[in-house]
C-alpha cells in the first residue's frame, strides 16, 4: 500500500467525539468520593475515554518515540555541548543509559529512536539493541536558519510523513499511549523560533538557556533566532512554512508523531519545548490534533508555558525539568495511568454501600 | 518492651545528614545530561539519599498507612456528608474499591488502616481484608471543639503515640517510604484550624468547601473554626497543645506516623490538607522531621499552599485534587520513584562516553 499524503492523513483526523466525555463525566459522578475531588485526574481520565471511545480506556502499553537531527544553526554558536553529542546519546538510547531510558522504564515504556537526519552515519545492524533504531534522515543536518530557509518545503513534509510513518507503525503494533522525545544540540533555538513565529510572543521573552548557555551565548542566542525570523519571514499560519524556514527535521518528525495519534485515536503525551514545537506545527496544520495531546510537564524554558497555553493545554507535571528526551511526557505517563485506574477501578457509590450527600 | 514516650522518640530523631546530600549532588553532576536539567528530580533523589545515608536509595517497599476518626464538631454542620461515611468508608478501603485503592495499586504501595477513634465499633476478624485494619480507638470520636477541647491533653498524646507504633511496625516489616493518609468526616475543620492556628493566617483565607460544602456551610464552617480557636485559646507553639484543643485522633496519628519516619531514617509522603495538619502538629513538636517529609501535591483546599509554605515544602504535584485517603501523596510516590530510577540507573558522561560542555 502506497503510503498516505500529508494532505490524506490531515483529512482523516477529527475531533475527539464529545458525547463519549459526557457519558464519561457521568460516570465519574457515580464514584465513591465528593464530586471531582480527583480533579484534574478527572479530565485526564475522561479525555481518554473521547480519545478512545470507551468507558474502559487501556494505555497498558507505552512507548516514547525519539526523534533525532542536527542543525546547521549551530555554527552560530547557540549551545553549549559540542554537535557530535546528538549521535553520541542515541547510543547511550540505545544502551539504556540515559534520562529517558531510566523514566521509561520506571513508567513502563518502550524507547524507540529514528535517525531523522544527525550528521554521523550510523549503521544500526552493528548497534547493540540497534533494531531500536530507525534511520530515516532527511539530511545530514538543516542549513543554517539564520541565513535562510533550514530546509526545503519538500523536506519539511517528508520529515512529517517519515515522523507519521513510524508512529503509525507503534500505533499498528498495539502501542496505546505515545510520548514524543528529541535530541538534537541545538535544538532549542528553532523551536524558540516556532513558538515566536506562531504566538506572536517577542523573542526576548521566549529564548531561555537551553542546556546551559552563560550569558554571552544567550545573546547570540536571541540574534539568531531574530535574524532567521527576519531573513526568512515563515508565515506563521502555515506549519509547513514555519517548519521549512526555521524548523529541524526532528520537529517534523514530532509533528508527524502527533497527527499519528491524532489518526488512530490515540493520545500523545508531549514533552518541553521542542516536542512542542512540534506540537504548534501539527496545530497548525490541522487544529483537532489538539483534542489528543497531553502535555507531560512545563519545561524551564522560558517560551514553553507561552506554547502551551496557546495551544490551550494544561501541562501535568510542573517540576523544573528541561532535559527534553521525551522525559517530562514519559513521567507525566504515570500520572495519566493512575488517572485511568482510578475511573476504572473505583466503586460506586452503590457498589460501596456508602450513603451520599447530606 | 515498653513503648518509647513521646519524648523518647522527639529526642531520637535527627536532621538529615548534608554530608549524604552533598555526596549525592556530586553524583548527580556526572549524570550524562545537562547540569540539573531534571530540576526537582533531583533535589528529591538526593533528599532520599540523605534521608537514608546512601547513594543507593530503594523504596521498593511501599506503604499507605490511613488514620480514620470522627469529630464532634460535625454536629455543627461542617460537612457535606453524614457521619455514617467515615466507617462505611473504611470498610471500602478494606473491599478495596476507594480512591487510595486505586492509586496505590497503580504505585505499587500496600494499604493499611487505623481506627484511631471512629464512632463505630468493627470487628475486623469478621470483615474481608480484615487485617489490613487495626482498632485503636482513642475514643468514640473528639469532643466537639467549638464548645471545648476536642480532647484531653493525654489523648493527643496517645494519639500520637499510636499513629507512631503502627508506622514503626510497617518500618520494622521493611517498608521504605510511607504515605499518610485520613478519613474522618468533617476532619478538615479541625486540619484547617490547626493550620491556621500555627500558621498564623487568618480563618477567613484559609477555609475552603472540604467534600463539597455550599455557600451557607461555609459561612457556618469559619464561624465554627472561630469559635473553636477562640473558646479553647490553643499556645501555636505547644503542638500538643493544638492537636488537643483544636484536632482530630487520625491528625494525631498522621503526626505520629510522621514521627515514625524521622526515626527511622525513612522518606515520609504526606497528602492533602488533614496530613498537612498531622505535618504542623510534628513540626511543633520536633522540628527536624522537616527533613523527612516530602509534600505529595497541593491541594485545592486555599489554606493547604499556606501550610505546605510554612513548613517550607514544596508540593510535587498540583492538580487540584481534594479527596484526602493519601491519594495525592501516593500518586506522588510515582514520581518520587521516577526521580530515584534516574539517580540511581543513568550513567556518567564518563560511562556514556558522550562529550562534555564546550
Amino acid at each position: 500500500m502506497r503510503d498516505l499524503t500529508l494532505k490524506e492523513i490531515i483529512e482523516r483526523i477529527k475531533p475527539v467525539d464529545r458525547q463519549w466525555i459526557e457519558k464519561a463525566k457521568q460516570h465519574t459522578a457515580r464514584l465513591v468520593m465528593p464530586t471531582r475531588a480527583l480533579g484534574r485526574l478527572h479530565e485526564i481520565s475522561e479525555r481518554l475515554c473521547g480519545i478512545q471511545k470507551t468507558l474502559k480506556p487501556s494505555i497498558n502499553r507505552k512507548a516514547i518515540l525519539i526523534m533525532a537531527a542536527d542543525h546547521g544553526v549551530v555554527e552560530e554558536g547557540v549551545s553549549a555541548y559540542p554537535q557530535e553529542v546528538t549521535g553520541s546519546m542515541i547510543r547511550t538510547f540505545l544502551k539504556g543509559g540515559a534520562g529517558i531510558n531510566a523514566i521509561s522504564n520506571h513508567v513502563g515504556a518502550e524507547v524507540w529512536v529514528v535517525d531523522m537526519g544527525i550528521i554521523p552515519i550510523l549503521d544500526p545492524a552493528s548497534m547493540d539493541e540497534g533494531d531500536r533504531l530507525f534511520i530515516e534522515k532527511v539530511a545530514r543536518g538543516t542549513a543554517n536558519m539564520a541565513k535562510g530557509p533550514a530546509m526545503t518545503r519538500q523536506q519539511a513534509e517528508e520529515s512529517i510523513i517519515k515522523g507519521f510513518k513510524h508512529a503509525d507503525a507503534l500505533f499498528q503494533k498495539g502501542i496505546e499511549i505515545l510520548g514524543t522525545g528529541d535530541m538534537g544540540i541545538g535544538n532549542t533555538t528553532p523551536s524558540t523560533a516556532i513558538g515566536a513565529v506562531i504566538t506572536g510572543k517577542s523573542v526576548d521573552e521566549m529564548v531561555g538557556r537551553g542546556t546551559g548557555l552563560d550569558d554571552a551565548g544567550l545573546l547570540r542566542k536571541k540574534d539568531v533566532i531574530r535574524r532567521g525570523i527576519q531573513v526568512n519571514q515563515p508565515k506563521r499560519n502555515d506549519g509547513l512554512d514555519v517548519l521549512t524556514k526555521v524548523g529541524g527535521f526532528e520537529i517534523g518528525g514530532i509533528a508527524g508523531s502527533i497527527l499519528a495519534g491524532a489518526y488512530h485515536c490515540r493520545p500523545v503525551v508531549i514533552d518541553g519545548l521542542i516536542s512542542t514545537g512540534g506540537a504548534l506545527v501539527a496545530d497548525a496544520l490541522c487544529p483537532a490534533v489538539k483534542d489528543y495531546i497531553f502535555a507531560g510537564h512545563c519545561s524551564q524554558e522560558p517560551g514553553h508555558g507561552t506554547m502551551l497555553k496557546y495551544l490551550r493545554l494544561d501541562p501535568i507535571l510542573d517540576l523544573g525539568m528541561r532535559l527534553g528526551e521525551g522525559t517530562g511526557g514519559a513521567l507525566a505517563m504515570g500520572i495519566i495511568e493512575g488517572a485511568l485506574r482510578a475511573f476504572c477501578e473505583v466503586f460506586t457509590f452503590e457498589e460501596a454501600g456508602v450513603a451520599g450527600k447530606n
